[in-house]
C-alpha cells in the first residue's frame, strides 16, 4: 500500500485539548471530549464540546491507518460472554465487482474472525436494555450527552420540545431506559469494536450523518477514507458508504477498520453489483450473504427498503419524480419484474435474524419518499411509511434496534406532518431524514435548501439528519462539499437543539457571544463550527495580526463598530447609575413605557 | 472616468428572453420579466419568472454607467402634477468626508435639478392609494406579482398563509387597498425614476434585499456600483448602501442613478461622518440637511432608529452583547451623553414632513436588536418594538409608507413570537428582518444560520428579508459572498412562498423537478437560480457534452440511477395496467393497505 494514498488529516483544533472523561459504573470507558481554551482575560474556564472526530484529533495517539484504530469495545463485547469467534464468510470475487477480472483495491491488511452471537441470543444494545443491563455504551453515551450541561446548570431551561422528554441530566439508566423502549438506538455492530458509542433518539442531542462512497464513475479507496476522517474531524457522528463501483468490501474494510463512528450501509447496491446490475436478477440469497458479508466486516446499521411493496408502486406511477431512492426503484423494479411482492418484506424477519446476531440496527429506508415538492406527502410515501411502523414492531420483536428514514423533499407547511406521522406509525422509532429540502429551483445549493428543512425536523424531533452537500443533484461530493456538508449540518442540528432546550446547548453560542463582544477575536474563531474558515474570512479584509486584538473589525470600521460603542455606552450607564435604573425597569415591567415628552413640531 | 473602472455584467442568462408586459389601466407601462425556455421535448411552454436584474439582461439596452439607466418613472411622476423641480442643496465637501482635504471619487457626470412635492402635499404612494388613484406604480407591481399565476391557475391551492390574505390573482385594485392599509409598501423615491416599481408587504411574494457599501476600511465606488448590478443580477429586490467611508454622496450618486431596484440607506452614518465620527457631536440639524441630501439623490427608504429611546437603554447594560446595531448604538451613546430624549424621536414629525415631501419610505430601524441568541426576544428588544408601533401610526398619519426591521439573532422557537408581536403592535405595517440568525457558533456560514430563521419567518409573514453573506461578523463581503448570500436569501424568500401558498410559486420547481426526471439537464441548469454553479458542479464530475444529455448521473452512474429505473418501472407499471389499479388505489382511499402475506420464516 502506498502510504502517500492513504493520508488523512490528523491534527487537533485550535486552542483545543483533547480530553476523556471516564465512567462510574464502568470505570475503564473514556468518553472524548474536547476543550477549547479561551484568552485569559475572559476569565472563563474552557468549553467542552461534543467530539466526534475520534483518536485523529488526539496527539498522543499514533495514527497507522493499515492498524487500523483502538478496539476500545472489544473488551466490554467479550466481557458479555454471548459471542463467539467464528472463520468467517471467505471473500469472493464478486464481493468486490471482479468476478470478471480488473483491478482490486488493496485488501485491508489484517482480517480478524468474526464474531457472532452464540446460539440464538440477540447481542443488541436493546436486548440489553430490556434485560436491565447498563452497558458500558450506555454510559458512555450518557456521559457523552452531557456535555455542557454541567456548564449551563441551574440556567434558565427554554426552548418548546413539541413533546420529547429531555432531561435536565442524562444518566446511564435514563439511556437504558430509552433504548429499551425503542425511542433510541446505539447502532454498535459487535464487529467494529473501534467505534466510540453514539445514540440516535429524539430524547438526546439531534445527530447527523455524511454520505461518502466511490461510485462507479470515480474515486478511489484512499479517497473514501479520507473523506470518512474528514467528515467527522468536521463534525459527522455517522458515516454511510454508499459505495456502487467496484472494489466495495475492500474499501469498506478500510474504511471500518479506521472509522471512530458508526459507518451504515444499503445492502442491496453491493447486492445489486453481485447480480451484474440487473434489478430482476436479484434474489433472497444474494442479498442475504451480502448481509452476512457486511455484518462481519462491522457494518453499524443497514438501510433496508423493506417498505416498498408491491401493491405501493402503482402509487408512483402518476408522481412528478416517480421513484428516486436508489434502493426504492431498485424493489420497485424488481416486484414489477416477477410481479410479486418484495423479497426484503417477505423474508424481513430473517433479516431481523442477522442484525440480533450481530447488533446491526434497522434504517428501515424510504424508498417511496418524495423527489419533489410536487410529490411530497402523498399516498405512495405514508403507504410506505405505515409499513415502516408494522416492520419495526416485528424487528422489536426479535430484539433489533430501528430507526425510520424520512424525506426528501417538502415545502416547510408540510414538514411538520411528517414527524407527528412517523412519531404515531413507527411507536417513536428515531427519526432520520435527508433534509428535507424545502425548494427545488437551487441545484448547486441544496445544502442550503435542505438545512432549512433539516433544522425544523430537527427541532420537531427528528434524531439524525442526513447531510445533502452542495453537489446533490448534480455530481459527486468532493472533500470540500463534504466538510461543507458536514458544517452546514452541524448548524441544523445545533440549532434543532437549542429550539428544544437542551441544556447546556446554548453554552457554546454564549462563549462566542461573549467573545465577540469582548473582541477576543481569536476566541470568536476557535469556538466556531471551522475556525479554519472564520480565520481566512477575517483575514481577507483585515490581514494584518494586529487587527486580531482590534477593537472593531472591516464591516464598520473603527469609528461605527456597534460594540465598541456599545462598551461606552455600557461603562456610561453605569456611571450614571443606569444599572440600577435597568434592575427597576425589570422589577416594573409594565413601566417601561415612560410617558414621552410632546412631539415637536418642525424644526430648523 | 475610467470606463475599466465602471465594467458591470451586463448578460443575460441562458435559454432565457427578457420580455416585458404592458398594463390595462396604464397601457405604457412595461413589467419586465424573464422567460426561459425549455428543451423542445419537454413540449411546455417557457417559464416565466420575477426579474429583479433591470435592463442589465436586455441585450436590447445599451447600458452606459455614466448616463444611468432609462428613467421609466419620470413621466408618470411628472403627469401627478404635483411635484416641482428646484435647485436642490449644494453639495457640499462634507457630504463626502473631504473637509479635510483627501481625494475625491469621481463626481456623477450629470445633475438634474431634483424633485419634490409642491407646497405641503404628500406625493406618497400611501397618499395616492388613500384618494383611491391607481397609480402606474402600483399597476407596474400588481402585473409583476401575477407571474407564475396565470401558469398555475386553477391548479390546487396549497400552504399555510399564517393569516395572510393572499388573492388568487393579484389587482391593480388590491395593491392600492393593501398600500392604503400600510400593510405594503411601494418604496418610490420621486427622484429615482430609474427604478421599476416592487411592492413588500405581507399579502405579496417575499422579497430580499442585498447591503453594500464601502466602509472607513476599504472598497471603491466602482466596486459598489458593479456589487449592486451583481446582487440585483441574482435577485436581490432592493439595494441598501450602508456606505461609511469617503465618498459616501458620490457613490451613492453613481448606485443610484444605475439602479433599477429601490436603494435604502441608513442616514445616521453619513451624518456621523459630518461630524468627524463623535456620536455626541450629532445634531438634528446636521441630520435633517443629511435626509434632504439623500432624498433628493433619490433613496427610496430610510432607516431611522428612532425607537432607541433614552429609557430603553438600562435595559440594554445586562444583556450579552449590549447593542449590535451600528445606529442603535450612536443614538445611545448620543442619549446617553445628553442625557435627554433621542433627537430622531423628538423631531419624528419632522422626518415625517420631509418623507412626505419625495416619497421616501420609512424602514424603522430595531437599533436594540439582540446580537446574540441570549439575548432574543428581551425587554429591550420589545420595548423598542412597540415605539415602533407608536412611529407607524405616527407617520401614517403624515402620509409616508412604513416598514419594520426586525432582528437579528433568535433560535427557532422564538422567531413566531417576533412576527406575531410585530404584527400586534406595528398595525401589520411590513416587518423586514435580518435574518434571524438561528445560532451564534459558525461565523463564516451566518449566510446559512440565517437563511434557516430568515425562511422561517418569511413563511410567518415576514415581507422582506435582509441578506446576510458568509463574511458576517468576520469582515467585508466581496462580490462571490453578495453572490452567496443572495441566493441563499432567494432560496429562503421562495421557500417562504411555497409555504405560505403563493398560486404559482411552485411552478418553477415543478418545471425543474420535471426536468430532471426526464434527464434534460440543460433545462435543469437554466431552471436554477444560478444556471452557472449548477454547470460548473455536473461538468466538475461529468464534464462531456455526452453526459448533459445522458441518462443518468454521477452520482449513482448508469446502473444505479433510480429515475432511470423509475422510467422503466413507470413503464412496465402501464404495461401491467397499474394505472389503473393506482387510479383504484387512490378512489379507495383507505384501501391502499393491501393485506400483507404471512412473513416466512427463515430462508436458506
Amino acid at each position: 500500500m502506498n502510504a502517500q494514498l492513504m493520508q488523512v488529516v490528523a491534527e487537533s483544533f485550535p486552542a483545543s485539548r483533547k480530553v476523556y472523561h471516564g465512567g462510574t459504573l464502568h470505570p475503564d470507558i473514556q468518553v472524548p471530549m474536547r476543550e477549547i481554551d479561551l484568552h485569559p482575560a475572559a476569565g472563563e474556564a474552557p468549553v467542552t464540546v461534543y467530539d466526534s472526530s475520534g483518536p485523529y484529533t488526539d496527539p498522543a495517539v499514533r495514527i497507522d491507518i493499515e492498524q487500523g484504530l483502538p478496539r476500545l469495545r472489544a473488551a466490554w463485547i467479550s466481557a458479555r460472554a454471548d459471542v463467539e469467534a467464528y472463520p468467517g464468510r471467505a471473500v469472493q470475487l464478486a464481493d468486490n465487482g471482479l468476478s470478471g477480472g480488473g483491478k482490486p483495491a488493496p485488501e485491508f491488511p489484517q482480517r480478524r474472525p468474526p464474531l457472532r452471537a452464540r446460539g440464538d441470543a440477540a447481542v443488541t444494545q436493546l436486548a440489553y436494555a430490556r434485560a436491565g443491563i447498563i452497558t458500558p455504551e450506555m454510559e458512555f453515551v450518557a456521559i457523552r450527552e452531557n456535555i455542557g450541561r454541567a456548564a449551563g446548570a441551574g440556567g434558565a431551561r427554554d426552548g418548546e420540545s413539541w413533546g420529547a422528554s429531555i432531561p435536565e441530566f442524562v444518566t446511564p439508566e435514563f439511556v437504558r431506559a430509552e433504548v429499551a423502549a425503542g425511542r433510541a438506538i446505539i447502532p454498535a455492530n459487535i464487529n467494529h469494536p473501534e467505534a466510540e458509542p453514539m445514540i440516535i433518539g429524539r430524547n438526546f442531542l439531534v445527530k447527523i450523518n455524511a454520505n461518502i462512497g466511490n461510485s462507479a464513475v470515480t474515486s478511489s479507496t484512499a479517497e473514501e477514507v479520507d473523506k470518512m476522517v474528514w467528515a467527522i474531524r468536521w463534525g459527522a457522528d455517522t458515516v454511510m458508504d454508499l459505495s456502487t463501483g467496484r472494489n466495495i468490501h475492500n474499501i469498506r474494510e478500510w474504511i471500518v477498520r479506521n472509522s471512530p463512528v458508526p459507518i451504515g450501509t444499503v445492502p442491496i447496491y453491493q447486492a445489486l453489483e453481485k447480480v451484474g446490475g440487473v434489478a430482476e436478477d436479484l434474489t433472497w440469497e444474494v442479498f442475504r450473504d451480502t448481509l452476512i458479508e457486511q455484518a462481519e466486516q462491522g457494518v453499524d446499521y443497514f438501510t433496508i427498503h423493506a417498505g416498498v411493496r408491491l401493491a405501493y408502486i402503482p402509487l408512483t406511477v402518476n408522481r412528478v419524480t416517480g421513484i428516486v431512492s436508489r434502493g426504492g426503484s431498485i424493489m420497485a423494479k424488481w416486484c414489477l419484474a416477477h410481479h410479486r411482492e418484495s423479497f426484503l418484506y417477505e423474508h424481513f424477519e430473517d433479516i431481523c435474524r442477522i442484525c440480533r446476531a450481530y447488533d446491526v440496527s434497522f434504517s428501515l429506508g424510504d424508498g417511496l419518499r418524495p423527489g419533489s415538492i410536487a410529490d411530497a406527502n402523498d399516498a405512495a410515501q405514508f403507504a410506505e411509511l405505515e409499513t415502516l411502523g408494522e416492520l419495526t414492531r416485528i424487528a422489536w420483536r426479535h430484539g433489533c434496534q430501528v430507526m425510520i428514514e424520512g424525506p426528501g423533499h417538502v415545502a416547510m407547511h408540510k414538514i411538520k406532518a411528517n414527524m407527528d406521522k412517523q412519531l404515531a406509525s413507527c411507536g417513536e422509532a428515531p427519526f432520520y431524514t435527508l433534509g428535507p429540502l424545502t425548494t427545488d429551483i437551487a441545484p448547486g445549493y441544496d445544502h442550503i435548501t435542505s438545512a432549512i428543512g433539516a433544522a425544523m425536523i430537527g427541532w420537531f424531533g427528528t434524531a439524525m439528519l442526513c447531510y445533502v452537500t452542495p453537489k446533490e443533484h448534480l455530481g459527486l461530493p468532493d472533500r470540500n462539499d463534504v466538510k461543507t456538508g458536514v458544517i452546514t449540518y452541524k448548524i441544523a442540528a445545533h440549532a434543532a437543539d437549542l429550539a428544544k432546550g437542551h441544556p447546556g446547548a446554548q453554552a457554546r453560542d454564549d462563549a462566542l457571544s461573549r467573545a465577540r463582544f469582548d473582541f477576543r477575536w481569536q476566541d470568536q474563531f476557535n469556538l466556531s463550527l471551522d475556525p479554519d474558515t472564520a480565520v481566512a474570512f477575517h483575514d481577507a479584509t483585515l490581514p494584518k495580526e494586529g487587527h486580531k486584538v482590534a477593537h472593531f473589525c472591516s464591516m464598520c470600521g473603527p469609528k461605527f463598530c456597534s460594540m465598541r460603542i456599545s462598551h461606552e455606552v455600557r461603562a456610561e450607564a453605569r456611571n450614571q447609575g443606569m444599572e440600577e435604573m435597568s434592575a427597576k425597569f425589570r422589577a416594573g415591567g409594565a413601566e417601561i413605557y415612560v410617558p414621552a415628552p410632546a412631539l415637536k413640531s418642525r424644526a430648523g
